[in-house]
Parts: structure tokens; C-alpha cells; sequence
């Protein structure tokens, strides 16, 4: 028997709308890294669809590649780019911000979301540090929508982080490895139009949602000189560029972005409903398509035989909190079966 | 009317068996990472085509982030990467390996094919300087098979540049971007078995033989402790790795890898006959699947209307050297409307 | 009137020793970059009095410096140093281990001491993750001694220190900025003969004690190969090494360094000693030439007038933690004048 | 008998006034890091001295060091520093330079001076280059007066320099190592305000010209932001920084620093008068403090057994470059013996 696969939201191919795409586009003739012309109206939609139709859109593999372009092109040398604690670049990228020179630099007890107060009072003691031109300088703020535990940031939330990344100069970041399930979540407040006025860089990821693999880097008000001078640099510029811009082409028509991500939502909540009924305790209150739940670790043993899933981290004495991730791909009944084995 | 195109080899989606392929996978859930069984399944093929069933495969995705993972694995801080002049990784990587803290060492004179004798001699004079500790350590020997000029060494010359690398202790790597035009020419004389035996580490280049994407790192031996770490640290492990991996197992089944590249050497040989028939002087002899001519500007300038191609370099005075690259994907009526139109 | 100083260790030139040396020395003739007898001698003396004759010796000119060109010969591209939360190279060296490629790990919670229990867990932790292979790969230990608050490990302390490397075949190296310090307070446990032999590399500060500038570093089993190419490959190998290795030469003869830091050791007790009478609440109890104390925010602002020293941390309401410093060139008046003042 | 010595200009130890003025200030309490006053003052002499009193001064240790340091603060991570095929950070800096991450572009042909002609070519042919966004961009020109060969820059020849580096937006740097040689030269047209008004970067070199160690590097147009903190990371800031400062600031009373270059040129006019009446072949004309001469390549060996001298490289079959350096240190009576023993 195959196990129930509630392990990741990459586990699949990709949706079935891209891959016709890829089928019709496969013997048409393209010039070579992101010239052609599928890549420029790709990029222009997605300017479209986010309100910046004077920005700049980058085509990248997957999600550390893109944050290590990102950041290591924005930072100066003596720069570090600021981050919740368990922000993804802190902990899960194998040094990849590292590997280019720079330090991350986590704002203690932030283990969620990285909220304007405590950035703004971290900020605060570091320039009043009286040896603060010996350390790290801030350069950057990176923040993931969802959360590495599915939470979303409210509108308020992420204009406030905006008025202090004005306030210290400080580049702000969204990682949006997942934004397609925060896009389709009833409890998002936040638009692909508000990531374009408040944010100086974000990406749409694709290989969580629905691509064979890819994100797309959004530049509201242009991308940095020689970005993709920058990404060849780091590997980043897949030589047959139309193939990911072919791909997100096709997530942005009719709305394919958000409405796998509605699948996935779908899903996530019936799945939520359903452990909630089974009296399961949650780690947090995740409103996307990543669910935390705390078990006994000899329950957790012996759900690994017939479930692959994550086991996230100690909770506390003989407990630990799993992850459940539901996607684009899961089926109705994978999760009525999950449900059903708790 | 569209141009006709030989400005590349990576110009089309990929071979009509790999693309069947991913529809035939598409909704399989596999795990992350190149943890799964198709990843397990290509590497097992290749290696046994390459006599080495005791070494590992390493699947990236494009040709400069190959280079640089690989270079910067085995190299140690203080070592360089020895080249031919114009080898890839001296000229085309966007600095690519200086970004991992290498230097290239480019040997003079070598301006096509790296050879053992001016290898020695380059080592031998660096060896004897009186300074050579103050300067960057040879540390690895880079060629690619075809060069960058489409030619291709002899499995004698293969043979003593690994000598010269056993005497001075330098890992031997071969960058095979193109490896499938080499294997597919009647004058080449180098295996896939005899890459598994006389280098450390060389890669079978899928990019622009008939994948979307992909390159097979190959490491006979075995791949260095915690490879796998360091190319996702340099953003080069795809989240879904079995897309990769699938578009390998099928270049690897029936021998499809070498029957497209036996396309593009047929129509390479082709439209490097229609050349000769029309005079045209060639800047060298290639037997793969690009070719040098040398014409005056005036005429260069007038064929970039009709066709997309490449001006190389400044052959002499009024003249150019351009470049035609044919393909798996080059259809015979195009080579024929070149060859008229010259 | 000129303030007292209590601002740090490094604010006068240099021993009369070292001083009369570099006259007596200034105008023989000798050989570059450390290839002299002088520092030949020097690193035999010290290799001597560390009771590791079959080891190396590299004079390098500071501590960052230090600290960036040790971790970064031992560490693999996929490698970070494991460090206190308060380490040095956690938080004041300007990003310079990031700079070089590796990520510092902080081992959460050892806000002064890395224990063995602490570091023990921390790494039982991490290989149990289920993504370890994903994160940045511990390759080394980094401790001080004194630590960043002036605390002394003790001999069996190290030894556990020592065992949890062994066990998980890590690097162990021990700053000693201040190492004279230490050696010369009545409470320390542990010789230059416990370093060479429980560390795998270790430096003797000679900035902070006595020296114009300079650090010894031992590698009681040798160095790195090509350890001199890969420190002048990142600015640390001096023209003029023998200026370095006649200051080192000078501090191991009759015991120099260690009645150096004697000196302060005794001026750290008066101090200690004063402090205690006039009531003052000490933030943490250190044996060495650092003391450190809690005050009204009030007190420190008007303290500022009349002594240079460092607000170390904010304590708590109201009040910050302050750092005095005294060293081999700090007058007993001074101490007797800076007691009188609180 | 002790060999003649003629290896380099950085054998001895100090200038007897720096000396004096290090035994003088040797126990004034000061602050660290360069926040001192006589940090200030010496910067102050220097930008005077070089008619630039907006500019900043940073005071560095060695060489190597500054190259790198400099280099890497003004290049973009996209961005290669220009230089000719002997320049020093092309061939005699262990990779310094790359080990930041940028490539040094060398300009083929160009084996002792980097010609404003050979340098315009260069860039034109680059940006001719259908693929130039591919490679690695060019940011800054470095060139060192006296050069590698001990050539010295006609003010003519900068001028052109400058000129196409405000053509192209790049950036101009010259190593001054050996400047106080050049300065000291009757064929010198070069003047310190010269360079302040030409360069936008310089370097006023102590190492090789009486000072312990220590190189001021100029900023003519101010630091770029946060230079002493990128130094800091990439280990280049003593925390007894007036131990740099005293010294320049001696170097710079009473010209010092021309009188030290003085004495060494008068030096190697005495030698190359000498050798030219011995009916040597010199290699090139040099009017600094090192000349190089073509000797049989078995007369090389003898005179090693007497003389302290460096080969510098082939020259033709059976005959070798050598290198005799003189400095402010050299004695007149070991000039002469030299001479007489060719």
C-alpha cells in the first residue's frame, strides 16, 4: 500500500493546464536566456496583476536560489538582511545567504511572524549600540507570506513593517514561496497589488503551486542593475527561459494562480475541520495550506507507517508537533483518510 | 517570416520521449529532493552505462551552476581551476567561479583544446617560481569535450592529460554541456566508459541535448561528503527532483541521449558540406555541431536579417568569425535554406 | 584633565621589552612573510612552552582577522562554527566569518559559557532533525577563554568540550584574545599545555596584552596545508612578518606574557576588590581583567564624564550593564582613582 | 658571510623617526579602531599633502590587504576589476581578490603599463560582444605607479586613463605600494595632487618605504559608506590603529616619505649606472628602485650563493630575469659590492 502523502506541496508534477502549455509551445523556436517573447508577456502580466506596470519580473528556479539572488543583490558586503527567527533563510536554505557573504540576523523571540514593534525595537538597540559600526549593518528585512508555520501577516501588519523599513532605510522582502495559498484564504487581507506598493521585492513562487518548478521575482519599481548578470552569476538563469516563463504565462491566465491555491485551501480547511473533531491539539492557528498538530511521539511513530509527513519539532516532554501540508495536487480523499487514521 | 535559427542549441522544449514522459509521471507523489526512486533509477542507469556502477550521479539544472558547484566542491580556498584560454569557465560563467572564491587559471596559448604538453609546462614553470606559494594553487584541470569550438580531443590526449593530473595531484573535470554531438561524431574516440575511467568528475549536459533542462553530474568515484548540501546551498537542488530525473532515465533508455545528438551531428555534417560546396573558409574544423566561418562584416551584417546566429570574435580585419550551432531540434530544410542562402 | 581610561585592552603601545626589541632588531636585514629566523624561533619557543614541539605556529596581526582565516581553512563550504549565543564571532566581528562563506551557529541559551551538556544536546538535536542534510553542517567548536564576560572554563569543562568533539568529530578552537589574562588569575585551571593538548588550534592574543599588535596562532598538530597561502589570500600575512614574530619572541622570554596579564590580573582584583566595598552590584563574577556592573542609567550617563569605559547591554529598567577594563598598562592610581569616583 | 641583499624593500624594520615617534607615544592612552586623534591628524597631513581636503584616509596593514579591501568595496558583485597582464592582483595576490568573489580581467598584451589605447579597445570590444551580459562586467581599472616593472605613468598617459574612465563610468585605482619611489624619481611627472585629482582611489604604500607596515589608502571624493566596516570584516582594521597613524603621520613631517624614496632612487641610479657599465642587459628601463636584468641563467646560480635576489622569470633560452631591489634601507658600500661582484 502507498502511504497517504501529506509531506510537501511539491510532490507532483504540475497542473494540467501547464503542461498542454508546454506541450504546444515544445517545438517553437526561442532565443535563449529570457529574451523571447513568452517571457516578456509572462512578465507583463504578472505587472498587471500586481499594479506595477513600470516593474520588472525575473524568472528564477526554486525558493533558496531565489532568496540567495535576492538578498546577496540588495546587501552591500557589510550588510545582513534581518529576519524572524524562524524565517526560512534563518534556519532551512544550508547557508545559502551565507555562501554570498552575508549574515542573517534573527530578531530574538520573533518564532512566527516578525512584527513592526519588536523589528522596530531590535532596530532601536542597535544603533544604540555603542560598537554598532563593528557589526552587521541592516540592510534588508525578510519576511515569508505565509509564515513558515502558514500564518498571514494582516494588511496593517505589513504596512507597519513598511513604515520602518522607510524609517531605517531597510529593503523589504516578501518570500512568497507559498503566496498562492495565502491568496485564496479567506483570511487574507493581503493583494498582489498591495505586495506591489508596500514591498520593494517579492516572489510568486510556481514550484509549490502548480509549476514543474519555478518563481517569479517581482521588482515594483525596477530590478537592480545587471540582476540577471547577477543570477547567471549564481547559476540562476536556466539557459531555455521560456520554459518557466511558459509556466507562470499559464498561472496567470484565468486566474490559475489562485485557484490551485484554492484547491489547496479547500483542502487544508477540511482537513483542519476534521482534526478538530478528532480533538487534536493545534501548534497554532494556521488559516493556509500547511497544518501543525501536536501528538504523543509514540502516536507520531506509528502514524509515519501508513502517513508521509514532517515531523517539525520537539513540543515538549513525549510530544511533537507534525506538519501536515495539503497542495494543488492533494485529493478529497487522501484527506478523509488521514482524518479517519487519527 | 520567421529567421531561420542557428544561433543555439537550446532553442526548443525538449525531445518528444521526455516530454511523453513527464505526462506519464505528471501526478505521481514522490518525495523531494532527489530522495525518490526515478532519481535513484536514472542515476543507476547512467552509471552503468559509464562502468560505474560504484559512483554517484548529482542531477542540476543548468551548465554554469554545474560548473560552479562542482569547481567550488572540490577545490580548497587557496586552489584555482587551470583552462584553456577560451575554456567556458574562463570567459562565458558571468563569474560564476570567481563568486565561489576561485580563480581560473587560464593557460596561455591554449586558445582551443587544453593539451598535456602545455599543461606540464604551465605547472612545471608555476612550480619553479620562487613565489608559487603566494599565489593561487592549481587544484583542478577544467576541459569540456566538445571544446568550445566544437572540437574534440582524442582519447589519447584524454589519456595524458590525466597523467599530467596523477603526477601533479589535480582532479581532472569534463564538462560534457554538449557531450552527445561528441559521442554521436564518427571521429570521436572517447566513451562514456572511458569519462567514467579517466576523470574525477565530468557531466553529461542534457540542457541543450534534448531536456527542458538538466545536466548529469557524473562522479565515478563517488561524489565528495555532503555534495548534495553544498549545490543546495548554492541554490542547485530542485525541490522536485524527479522532474530532472525523469528527463535522464529516458535520455538514458533505447540510447536516446546519443540518437539525438546523432541528429544534430548528421545535420551538423550537412551544412558543414553545404559550407565547403559554397567556398566558405572555415575559422577551424569541427566535427560536431557548431561551426566556424570566417566572412566580411558586410556580409555577416546582411545575413543577420535572414538568420539568428552568433558573431564570435574578430577574425581579421573586415571579417568576423560567426558561428551556426545546429541541434536534436534542426529540421534538414532549414540547414538546406542556410547553405542557399550563403 | 584627560579621562581615565577603562575602555578596553589595547590603548597604549607596546611592552618596554617588545619595544627595546624592535629597536635592537630594527635595522638587520631578513628574509619576507615569515620566512625569517626570528619567527622561526618565536613559534619554537612557544611550541615549547605549549608542550607541542611537533606543532605550527602562524603570527597573524588581529583578532578578527584571526578568527576569519582559522575557520574558514578548517570549515567545508557546507560548515558553520557552533559559538556561545554571546561568542565573539556571533555577534562583534562585522560579519567576518559570514564574509568568508560560513554561517555561525549559535547554541541557544549559553549566554556566557559554552557547556558540554549545552552543545551536546544542540547537536543531538540537529542530526535528529528529519532535514538535517538541508541545513548548514556543524564543523567546529569555537569558545574563548577568558569568555566575552571575562569567565574561566574550567579543566574539566574543556575536557567534556574536548569528548563532545571527539564524539562528533568537530573542530575544536579556543580564542585567547585574552588568553594572558587568564593564565596569570589565581582561579584558572588550565595551562598552555591542557590547549595543546585539548584543542585543535587555539591563538594567544598578543593585541590585547602588551604587543603593538600580533596573534599567535598554535596548531598543536600542525597547520592547515597551504595555511600561509590561504591567510595571504585573505590579507593576513604580514611583509614584514619578523615585526610580529620579535614582539611574540619577546613575550615568551622569562615569562613576559604571563606577568604581563599578571599585572592586570592584579589591578582587575584591586578594582574588583573596590567595587565590592562601595556597595556596586556586579553583573556576573569574573576572575579576569574585564569586571563588569550594573547601574543606574542616571549614574552611568554622569560616570561618562569622567572615565572612558563601554556600556556593555541594557540590565533591566533603568539600568545598563557596564564594562570596565584594565590591562598590563593600566595604573595602579587609576584604579584607586576610578573607585573613589563611584 | 651575510649575503647582499637585494630580494626586496621590506627588510628591515622602520625609519629611525618612526621609530622615535612610537617610543615617544608609546604609553599615551588612546582610543581604538582608528578613533583617535592621531588617526585624524595623520589623514589630515595626507589630504593636505595631496590637495584633497574633503577626501578620507584609511589606514591599512598591508598590501594584499588593501587591494582587496578596496576592490571589493567599490565593485558591484556583477563587477571585475580591469588591470594589465602583470598587474599585481592578476598574478602575485593568492587569489585575494577572487576569494571576494570578483574576477580580475586582465588586458591581453599589456605586460608592464595599462595604456589608455590598449585599455579603450578592450572595453569597446567588450561591449561590441553580442553575449557581454554574460560575463563578468567591468567596474574599476587598476594600475600601480611604479608598475610591476618599476615603469612609471606619464602624467599624460593617467590623464588618457581618466579619461576613458569617465567614458566607460569606471572607476580608477592605483596601487602606490612603491609610490614613494615613483615621487622620488627625477622622471616622475606624477605628483600627489595629481593623483588626488586623477584617481578616485589610491594607496600611499609604508610597508616598502620605511614604515613597519601600514598603507594609507586616499579617497580623494570621501570613503564609499561604511568602508571601515567592510575592512573590519574582511580583518583589515587594528584595533591599535594610532600604531598606523603615528607612523604616517611621521612619514608625512618634513616630506619624510619623498626623502625615503629618495635615498632609495639615488641608490638604483648608483646600481643601474653601475650594471650599464658593467655591460649589463637590462630588461627593461626602469627609473625606480628595482631593476631587472637578463643574466645566463648559470651566472644566476652563482651570484645566488652571495647575493639575495629574486628570478623573476624566463627570459630566453638558457637566461632569466632577475630582480635587484634597493630601498630606503639599502646601503651605498652593499651597492657597490654588488656591482663589483658582476
Amino acid at each position: 500500500m502507498t502511504k497517504l502523502f501529506f509531506e510537501n506541496d511539491y510532490n507532483c508534477g504540475c497542473a494540467p493546464q501547464i503542461l498542454k502549455r508546454l506541450e504546444k509551445e515544445n517545438m517553437n523556436s526561442r532565443s535563449g536566456y529570457g529574451t523571447d517573447e513568452i517571457t516578456a508577456a509572462a512578465a507583463a502580466k504578472i505587472l498587471a496583476r500586481t499594479g506595477t506596470p513600470g516593474g520588472d519580473v525575473y524568472f528564477a528556479e526554486g525558493g533558496t536560489q531565489t532568496n540567495a539572488i535576492v538578498i546577496s543583490a540588495y546587501l552591500k558586503s557589510y550588510e545582513g538582511v534581518v529576519s524572524a527567527e524562524t524565517g526560512h533563510v534563518t534556519c532551512h536554505e544550508a547557508g545559502a545567504i551565507e555562501a554570498t557573504g552575508h549574515k542573517v540576523l534573527p530578531v530574538p523571540g520573533e518564532v512566527d511572524k516578525l512584527t513592526a514593534g519588536a523589528l522596530r525595537e531590535y532596530l532601536k538597540a542597535f544603533y544604540a549600540g555603542s560598537s554598532c559600526d563593528h557589526m552587521v549593518q541592516p540592510g534588508m528585512v525578510y519576511i515569508s507570506h505565509p509564515t513558515e508555520y502558514g500564518s498571514l501577516y494582516t494588511l496593517q501588519e505589513l504596512q507597519d513593517l513598511r513604515a520602518v523599513c522607510d524609517t531605517y532605510r531597510l529593503v523589504l522582502f516578501v518570500d512568497g514561496a507559498r503566496l498562492g495559498y495565502a491568496l485564496a484564504a479567506p483570511e487574507n487581507e493581503i493583494t498582489l497589488q498591495d505586495l506591489g506598493r508596500l514591498a520593494d521585492v517579492f516572489y510568486i513562487g510556481g514550484t509549490k503551486l502548480g509549476a514543474l518548478f519555478g518563481e517569479a521575482i517581482v521588482f515594483p519599481k525596477g530590478m537592480p542593475a545587471f540582476f540577471p548578470t547577477h543570477a547567471k552569476q549564481h547559476g540562476a538563469m536556466l539557459a531555455k527561459g521560456f520554459v518557466t516563463a511558459e509556466q507562470f504565462d499559464e498561472l496567470f491566465t484565468d486566474d490559475l494562480y489562485v485557484k490551485l491555491g484554492g484547491h489547496g485551501i479547500e483542502l487544508a480547511h477540511r482537513l483542519k475541520k476534521g482534526l478538530a473533531a478528532k480533538g487534536c491539539r493545534f501548534h497554532l492557528d494556521s488559516p493556509t495550506n500547511q497544518q501543525f498538530i501536536v501528538l504523543p511521539d509514540n502516536e507520531v511513530q506509528s502514524l509515519h507507517e501508513k502517513v508521509a509527513f514532517e515531523d517539525w519539532e520537539k513540543a515538549y516532554a513525549g510530544h511533537t508537533v507534525i506538519r501536515f501540508v495539503v497542495s494543488w495536487s492533494t485529493r478529497e480523499e487522501d484527506v478523509d483518510a488521514l482524518i479517519a487514521l487519527l
